[in-house]
């Protein structure tokens, strides 16, 4: 899998490509191949429950007014629209909630921008199951290395990373898919590098929709326009001008080659048990339990006087939001995630919701919270404790939340949260079917059929 | 114009919002009206001499699958594809031989992602010439406001400034001609800021082209979808991580709304007599001079011993480039432009085309150039002198380069430019009807129908 013409120490952008059109199947450990099923289950479980979620309800008004035809399915809406567009579309909605999966070191949602390029053009050409996973494992792989290049200035800059990052992996996908040599995938390289974008000033507003749906809709294109020798620099990533340095400070571009094929990046996907920043997962795995101890029950949440919240500075940092007026801020609250994990004893959507924020008896108890900063705790870990009236103290200490990288969500975790937010998306959706096809995908000759099972029906 | 609630120092998209949203015909002055059909003219000479460059070809092959039906025409082609894609590809045509104009503070070329923008949403819904020249002249301001802000940080960065400002551009010149508000405007401003892309590594490969498309494309989208209340963040432009501070080491953010409406950014617009890097322009111009000397034309080519071009240090350092084998390289090399000016009288893109690098004795004759660096000159003078056997010397010396900004391109030059470049792209188009109809524009009740005169033929 290596060509001793080129040197990955300066032509990383043409290793990369090398490596993508080299490698097959049998080059793919079995883990890496489960653990790619396991994004596409939670990709799928993402994109189901926001399908009719207001950003992609006006992205579809405009976006559809601009599709050639009915080629590949818009996850949920029963609405087939040409594959740029339906990739656009299950990026954003997959995506919207920031409920799909981060890739730990460089907070990347991997899966967004790469499933829905591979998906849609799987419904335009015959696509074995295999084939489509292979395509989706090197799009993620090549995103990540990117995105680890750059980490960790290229966020902390400014730039939205899984938008500017997932371009590079939509194109290696769908290159991929389409047999590019490597020479042509280093040009969808170049016309990716001209359009990778997003800002993270967008995050919480529809806008940042936008770019998410780009990176997988000019993925694609850049390796359509590869595939009719449209080309390119000969550097687009590591160029002194290119992606690489234009974008970070002091990018590592070895990372993006050194071990391919012996190191796996998806190997480092996690999965959000709540819809939530990640810091926030131990306190409401913490909370639902309290919500189950005999004496609050007996005791009833008035007794609670006050809430105290162990954990590492960045805990406070990040989550300390007492006054929200919106689900999409709620998600990033310690206040509103707290009271409403031991009010409802659920942390699911429906209580990230607008709705549920305007619940008023949520404020005073989160009112209640005292953050207690403790450099010592890890940021999967933390403690709840509730001061009860007449002095009686209940505690919960996590030390890895679920989710975390050390403690990752099931199986059958992940194929629940499909089913949950299969219903709650309110597509119609059977989510049954879709788990089998997705666990039994690489045995399948027209992986294009599983897209049958999240067609669903349009909004009455 | 202005509104008291609003604080420019701090909201610089609003501000802008609402100054676009605001400004009316009669705010306009004469001077920049007729700037911008200037502009106009001199972006469909550009347009209608790429229509079949291979860029645009292969384009146009991928962008043509995922059209939706026949709204607006792609200059030259014979070919009407939807508004977002003929927009794309005429912003492509414009630029791609880079002899389009320049707005001189930021090196933008403003016309080409707002003008093909405005006249694609002209051809879908009836649209007076006077509401198209408002639309564009102020989608141009802004995007030259907003390069002016980032500039000189940006380009040097590695950021193709045309690409990443002119999609802000498109973005509002659309929004105009929408009638947005100016809330709509600033969210535009957001799904614009979430796509703005292009690296000037990809320059002088066929991806520079897809950033570019992308700037009127995505800009017309962003309008759209702005239209349809899709929000953004507050401050796109000035936020904390948004575009100017992003991709900006010291933005000057009041540069953008400085002035507004006093100031005019498009009589800073420039228009290019050679389809060269500016810095060529007074050696082409001496050059051609020299090509009709009687000595010169008696004695012969062979005659010249040695060419001195005596210039500012940049003349050297952008364009010292003896060994070339493209015309794209062939547009920035003095070597080049001296010998083909000197033997064949002119200076078009025929002169830089793969095929005139092709004719080794331009090789020799170009080798025979010496630089000599005098920073005493500005950067549109130059003297050349031609040393010939026998001593004698024949000298031209230019102050001001025709095209610069002390001595602009006259109408007339404009026209001919049309004509030269029109004839030059092969579509078969009469300009004549084209020239009268821009100059007649803001009488245009329907200004659509000016496309007609650009439509041309497939190539045979």
């Amino acid at each position: 899998m290596t060509n001793t013409a080129i040197h990955p120490a300066t032509d990383v952008s043409l290793s990369l490509a090398h490596f993508v059109q080299n490698c097959c199947w049998d080059d793919i450990p079995e883990v890496v191949r489960h653990e790619a099923k396991r994004s596409l289950l939670n990709y799928f479980s993402t994109a189901l429950s926001a399908c009719f979620d207001p950003t992609i309800e006006r992205a579809a008004r405009v976006y559809g007014r601009f599709s050639v035809g009915p080629q590949a399915t818009v996850i949920g809406r029963g609405q087939r629209l040409d594959m740029l567009t339906a990739a656009a579309l299950n990026t954003m909605a997959a995506n919207v909630f920031d409920f799909d999966d981060t890739h730990i070191p460089t907070i990347i949602h991997p899966t967004a921008p790469v499933a829905p390029a591979v998906f849609a053009w799987s419904e335009t050409q015959r696509t074995s199951g295999i084939e489509l996973l292979l395509g989706f494992i090197l799009g993620v792989e090549a995103e990540c290395r990117i995105g680890n290049a750059v980490s960790p200035g290229h966020y902390a800059r400014g730039w939205h990373i899984t938008s500017t990052c997932g371009v590079f992996g939509s194109a290696l996908a769908t290159g991929k898919l389409l047999g590019l040599s490597a020479q042509q995938l280093v040009w969808a390289l170049g016309s990716a590098s001209a359009q990778a974008s997003g800002l993270v000033e967008t995050l919480g507003t529809m806008s940042k929709s936008v770019s998410m749906g780009n990176a997988a809709r000019n993925g694609m294109l850049s390796a359509f326009l590869a595939q009719q020798d449209f080309d390119g620099p000969a550097q687009p990533l590591e160029g002194v001008r290119g992606f690489l340095n234009v974008t970070a400070e002091t990018p590592d571009c070895q990372s993006i080659v050194s071990d391919l094929g012996v190191r796996w990046e998806i190997l480092n996907n996690t999965y959000k048990p709540f819809p939530c920043g990640v810091v926030l997962n131990p306190v409401i795995e913490a909370c639902l339990g309290l919500s189950q101890h005999p004496e609050l029950m007996q005791q009833g949440l008035e007794a609670v006087e006050r809430i105290e919240l162990i954990g590492h500075p960045l805990l406070r940092q990040r989550t300390d939001r007492p006054h929200v007026t919106t689900g999409r801020e709620s998600q990033v609250s310690a206040q509103h995630a707290v009271a409403v994990s031991l009010t409802r004893g659920k942390a699911g959507l429906a209580e990230f919701s607008d709705q549920a924020v305007s619940d008023t008896s949520l404020r005073a108890l989160g009112a209640k919270v005292a953050f207690v900063d403790d450099a010592s705790f890890a940021v999967e870990a933390a403690t709840v404790k509730l001061h009860l009236r007449g002095g009686q103290r209940l505690e919960v200490a996590i030390d890895i939340a679920r989710g975390a990288r050390g403690k990752p969500l099931s199986d059958q975790d992940i194929e629940n949260k499909v089913r949950t937010l299969c219903e709650y998306g309110g597509s119609g959706c059977n989510p049954e079917p879709l788990i089998d096809a997705v666990w039994s995908m690489d045995r399948a000759a027209d992986v294009g059929q599983l897209m049958q099972c999240v067609v669903g029906s349009a909004k009455p």
